[in-house]
């Protein structure tokens, strides 16, 4: 992880390159569906051909040891990983970087960063693996503040201990997904937690974004895994007892997953872990009417049978990974464990896809009774891409492509009106905004009272205007998510950019409660003013 | 629910009996273990007895149609019903009674109590089954207040509407257990979460308490259940949406699940259901040693195969309810579903359990692969004793038995130390409060990091002694247990009698985030005041 460099602008490794033919293909597919005559692509920015501006104020000499003003830090926490980020980045505009970024090694340099910032008004931005796609880790704008320091996480990247006997690990927060997996793989122990940035976020952002992993019924988000957390706030430490469940009042972790940063920052979780499943069963199952699909997986969430991935995938979206063959509808289903035989769970699931329609070949039913390996399935083909296509945006985006993905959760009651509703505001927004798109949709989870639905929206961007493009569209779709019914998101956190909405589906009096903690931990507002909740007052 | 009257002093219907031989058969017990001559039993206590003070304050007209000061109903609402409630009981100590019962069926109606207490000074306590064992519906006590209403929501009792594809219903929260139930039947679904109390406790104390229910894994709390709330606050009114799970800021709902009524009173809420399972399997697994079978249960616990009930019971308690012969450790397990076939996860744990050392007769393993109807096995007659516990407890507490019960949960790495340290610390308080005594334990719940131990304690009174005998045993076990690292409860709340042990569990800080939200939403501090957290200042 630390010898190579990441991106200062998009995702990832800055010298990872994809295979060129897969690139080219998927520039070809687009050139196709849009009608485009020639892509053209913007070179991506170089570190020489940013001039940031110079750090409004400078750092006491406590400070200086662990903070930098370099062009390459304060350029790579600008911005997070959103279209809205990338855009930014490629057409060069790194006008509001942080004025230092700072590295802590220790809970006492947190803590004398905040007793700074809150003295001098400057906001301080927790950053964990900078993968927010929400705004999350972005500086605030305005005149509020007298400037603002990036705390990166990054050496805080220890496993403390690990309990074989109870199956968890206490972890400090800035460690990243890979790092996390080979601490805990010589204990046969996993967090199987992989959201789709693992191999580039950190356990505390997992935990402060309320991150949504591998699991697709159980464990789907990252607030089941976390035992224990403390947290660094302006007024003092909060540490959660180490016990598995309780009753006592209400449950003083879940005040915390989810902050956001805006309350504390994370130094040190109590994670749940798994053993490492051999034991596995998948198959890819097809159906020719999508409705009979959404129903046999509403069955199947329904079903007891828990499944570890129960992917829907919409024809286009299947056809695009290279799993379909763009008009059926794809059901990929996987179940693991260390323990016990999965085929007869996967058989349960396969009758009540034949019921409703689901057909399948043999050549796409996987079974693994134990340690031998396997040749890879389509959940592995699908695994892979899914790891690639953040990379794939790196190239897209500098073609002038708009590319992005949001996503929401609704009730299998709700989901007839719901789902339309915002796929039809999607197509009038890209419609209007650039003449022509493809929205594409898959099932990420699924619970027994409704399913995630996970959007990607492909459209030609116009040169310049890429970024009010993109904004339109968002908020016409936020707009009917809200309207529907459905919260703003259900994995991808709120930060800056989903603000608006998060407020408009709280009830006041939960908002004036979130406010008042804030007021309480932090009275000067500076963690990560802006993301989530506003100030009471309006500003900033 | 509503035809027969509830006993006002002790557990359930004031004219349910118990068969005389079983009664007397655990009185016959008791003499032996304790080596009493004779047991002499105090009458129950009659409402003729009483003499309630006159209440303190007069109430205006528009609540008085729905508040009454009639003895019966003041009487019943001045306890709950733990060992404490029940021995003040019986000794006719009703001194602290509510100045008045209120029966409001509207949230207009609360809304109007919630603005009379502020103006006045008088506490509200809201009630819904009075089950609680941990004073969370007493009266507070000292002249921080003008008098107090109790708060009852058993008119809040309707199932507004089914959501069957979802498998979810909106339930006002003053509904008792087997009204909600009978009325989830025609639908096939069921909530299917039966603390003991059961029968004589609500969905919204359930949920203001996180009450723990029937499964052992996976859906212990109640927590699980909710995918919606309203509650009145005198702030206003605090509503979440009807999403299957979110990833958007902290979780709304947990901030008041588990508030136990000192933020709002609960009206209403969406919950999620089960089809009402009907294949089942479960055996009852003996054990000659009791730390092979606790290894045993530990394994279960991480296997996957997450048993609905997996009850391990110590050699004395199987005794007790005539499953075990006094010296084996017995694991009650069972699965259920509505879908397939359970026998492979039970032949799968009894493996396990061989591995083991546990034994166990074919005669008790039962196996239901339909609908039809098997002859009750043991779990079936270990649930009737379970629902029967209480009522017992009726009988002995008026012999001068001093019989209670507390619960606390930690994890497998600390079991070894923090089990015996309990345990310890009871016997030499049971020694020296009462000479001798009974210490018997179970796992209600098992987590893959950890067990819920449940433990019981029954010893000889001295008349007039006894609330003072137990007030000593219970603090020596809080402080074991805070000692040792756990939780002061699992599911029994924290209530007035577990709040200075919740405080010390907690960081100072956290303490500080929930006198905010309570400083915030309930400015005078009257909705059941000395509840959970006390007051910056140290009163009430």
């Amino acid at each position: 992880m630390k010898q190579r460099l990441r991106s200062f602008w998009g995702w990832g490794l800055a010298d990872e390159t994809l295979p060129e033919v897969y690139i080219s293909e998927f520039k070809r597919m687009v050139q196709l569906a849009f009608g485009l005559n020639s892509v053209d692509e913007t070179p991506p920015p170089r570190l020489e051909e940013l001039s940031l501006r110079t750090p409004g104020f400078s750092l006491p000499s406590d400070l200086k040891s662990f903070c930098t003003q370099e062009t390459y830090d304060r350029a790579s926490h600008t911005y997070g990983k959103s279209f809205r980020d990338m855009i930014r980045a490629i057409n060069r505009k790194f006008d509001n970087p942080p004025d230092y970024v700072a590295y802590p090694s220790t809970e006492e340099e947190i803590a004398a960063l905040m007793r700074f910032c809150a003295e001098k008004r400057i906001a301080l931005i927790p950053y964990g693996g900078g993968s927010s796609v929400v705004g999350g880790v972005e500086q605030p704008r305005g005149n509020h503040y007298e400037g603002s320091i990036s705390c990166d996480m990054v050496n805080f990247d220890k496993i403390i201990r690990v309990n074989e006997k109870s199956r968890t690990a206490r972890i400090q927060a800035g460690i990243y997904g890979p790092a996390m997996e080979a601490g805990l793989k010589p204990f046969g122990l996993t967090i199987r937690h992989f959201p789709q940035s693992f191999e580039f976020s950190t356990l505390g952002g997992w935990i402060a974004t309320r991150a949504g992993g591998h699991f697709a019924t159980l464990y789907t988000h990252i607030d089941e895994f976390v035992q224990s957390l403390r947290l660094i706030t302006p007024k003092g430490i909060i540490e959660t007892r180490e016990i598995p469940s309780s009753g006592d009042g209400p449950d003083a972790n879940r005040f915390f997953i989810g902050s956001e940063g805006i309350f504390g920052i994370i130094t040190e979780a109590t994670v749940r872990l798994q053993n490492i499943p051999f034991i596995k069963a998948s198959a890819l199952v097809k159906f020719a009417d999508e409705k009979a699909a959404i129903e046999v997986t509403r069955r199947l969430s329904q079903s007891g049978l828990n499944p570890a991935n129960a992917r829907l995938i919409s024809p286009m979206e299947s056809f695009s990974m290279g799993i379909g063959n763009g008009m059926d509808t794809v059901l990929l289903l996987g179940f693991e464990s260390h323990d016990h035989d999965q085929e007869p769970k996967l058989r349960r699931s396969l009758e009540i896809c034949r019921e409703g329609g689901g057909t399948w070949s043999e050549s796409d039913v996987s079974i693994r009774k134990g340690h031998e390996t396997a040749a890879p399935g389509a959940s592995e083909r699908w695994k892979t891409n899914f790891l690639r296509a953040p990379y794939i945006r790196n190239t897209l985006v500098r073609c002038g492509i708009i590319t992005e993905t949001f996503e929401t959760v609704t009730t299998w009651d709700n989901f007839d009106t719901f789902h339309p509703g915002v796929v039809s505001a999607a197509e009038t927004a890209v419609r209007q905004a650039c003449g022509n798109g493809i929205i594409m949709w898959r099932f990420t989870h699924i619970y027994p009272d409704g399913p995630v639905i996970y959007y990607t929206v492909i459209a030609p961007g116009k040169r310049g205007e890429e970024l009010s493009q993109w904004d339109t569209i968002k908020a016409a779709v936020s707009d009917a998510i809200i309207a529907h019914g459905g919260p703003i998101t259900h994995h991808h956190a709120v930060g800056r950019d989903h603000q608006p909405w998060f407020e408009k589906q709280c009830s006041p009096v939960f908002m004036s409660v979130l406010q008042g903690i804030k007021s309480n931990l932090d009275p000067g507002w500076m963690l990560n003013p802006g993301v989530l909740i506003r100030r009471p007052s309006g500003k900033p």
